[in-house]
């Protein structure tokens, strides 16, 4: 099936590496710390999803100067994407991140809450001297992920639904994918309607990667995920799965409703759980409403592509690839 | 005696105000609870010593245009401080501030942290429109902020010096200071070198300002200071104080060299440690190097007065002031 592979990045090989170098060289410091923390970090991988859709974004609405300003801001939000990371591993407490130790478990919370302060600082340098737009559309993804993340409080503490589930899938995660294309379309002097539709493209692939997140955390098993399945269960997170777990009427979902006891019940718990919502209709309607989400993605992406007079219809199937590589890996 | 006090803010309250409406026109957001924790920090008070340092330096350079950017760019450095200040209680833990309950305590770590992160984004944001010079800036001290915190390691763990004393003292606390004097002249378009030297000024108060906080950890009580003193004894801190002591060749110092053990051990340690710091030549030596920083400040000062074409005689004098309040701090 073609439509399961991710799209072709050879074409995007050298502009990716020309980033991972600007990235790499805002690590320096006086402070070796710093440095190591850093480096310890993006050699974890990651898929670097972000600097892709900056560079298809762009080349889809054709562009094809200003590279050094486009890489800078591709490297700019993935250094915001890092510091969160580390901020977010302090927040839940991750021991575990792609396979590896956690660099908050590996150097302690002290010092990776500093480092994610020093990337901060580095990414909004790198995107300060730019256009205001990008400064303005910034600070919204920035403001946005501390939204997210802060209204994220566990089950048992706030009343959630799917709609506040949703808001903070589009706030935590969809921020910075909607950041990304927006960049990217900006600097190809695209039409503003043109960059407002790369936005609405880029928020719906976002919310629908984060919905992906949260079946994963159930559907998936360590192995693959790189860390422990079932946080979400175990941390009463309002996750788009455990809200439609707890709107089913589900009367063991009402455990999401306290907070978690003591270990062993705990692990109990999270089995069953899981072993439940696989066997409900849960995983199939948080798969319909990624879905739906992925659509608007499609959709938007290729209403932007009527507007686009010079629009490049390679860099078009790239992106279509990009949706269909999320829908794929909803199984 | 004429110098003790501080000097007089009148002409200055309206400015202040602005900044501070400023300020809190920032706290805004979707999610309430970061709005209540800034709230509550800016209402904890403060000297505001940073806003003053930028209105201070840029009437003595003769600014008097530009007062939107010059509020814009002061509560931008007090933003930042207000962040780090979120940052630090959650690295040091700490229970108290000014007399209240500190932020981290009433609000509970994640949401601490993910505060900071809002502020910090809101703060460059300020920045980040202005000059070049003014980003460059800001980002030099973000980074020296993160760096002086991170080399702060406890005396067990590295072996520290005077000098690696002073060079954190410089980072964590003189790099706003810096900033502060440095933007307020560069926003009354003054020579590059008389922002160097108004750089030195703020740097050097800011590093006496330091010296300062490690000597009031030592003499001052817990009802004047508005959280408990010793602390930087009971964390093995690498305070000019601490330093000064240890190298004095005292064998009870030698107790810093090993990490704190049981609480009540620790409490007599500090106790006992305190008598002696009073009882030696520490506090002298330490005020001896504070006063030093302050004569640095002062010749920064009156050198760039001869620099400056339009140089206001009476910011001149609040300039002196500020420094000779430092100084008589120091009792």
């Amino acid at each position: 099936m073609s439509q399961s592979i991710l799209p072709d990045l050879s074409p995007y090989r050298e502009d990716l590496d020309a980033i991972e170098s600007i990235i790499k060289s805002k690590f320096s410091s006086d402070a070796s710390r710093l440095t190591e923390i850093s480096n310890y970090l993006l050699e974890l991988g990651g898929k670097r999803i972000r600097p892709i859709l900056t560079l298809m974004t762009n080349r889809f609405c054709g562009g094809t100067y200003q590279a050094e300003q486009l890489f800078e801001i591709a490297a700019g939000i993935e250094l915001i994407h890092m510091a969160t990371l580390l901020h977010d591993d302090i927040i839940d407490k991750s021991s575990v991140r792609r396979h590896k130790v956690s660099p908050f478990t590996k150097f302690g919370m002290q010092d990776t809450l500093l480092a994610g302060d020093f990337l901060l600082t580095r990414a909004f340098r790198l995107c300060a001297r730019l256009d205001p737009f990008v400064i303005d559309q910034t600070e919204r993804a920035c403001i946005e992920l501390t939204e997210g993340e802060i209204l994220e409080v566990p089950l048992y503490s706030t009343d959630h639904c799917l709609d506040s589930s949703l808001t903070i899938a589009r706030k935590k995660t969809a921020s910075l994918f909607r950041l990304s294309s927006v960049c990217g379309a900006f600097m190809a002097n695209s039409e503003p309607s043109t960059i407002e539709q790369l936005g609405v493209f880029g928020e719906s692939i976002g919310i629908a990667f984060q919905i992906l997140d949260d079946i994963l955390d159930v559907t998936s098993d360590e192995a693959t995920l790189g860390k422990p399945i079932g946080i979400d269960i175990l941390e009463r997170k309002p996750s788009v799965v455990n809200i439609i777990w707890l709107e089913s009427g589900s009367k063991l979902a009402k455990g999401l409703l306290a907070p978690p006891g003591e270990d062993q019940c705990e692990s109990d718990f999270c089995k069953e759980a899981i072993e439940e919502i696989k066997s409900l209709e849960v995983i199939p309607r948080a798969k319909e409403l990624a879905l739906d989400y992925a659509m608007r993605s499609k959709a938007a992406l290729d209403s932007s592509s009527k507007s686009i007079t010079n629009c490049d219809l390679n860099e078009l199937k790239s992106l279509q690839q990009l949706i269909e590589f999320t829908i794929h890996r909803l199984g």
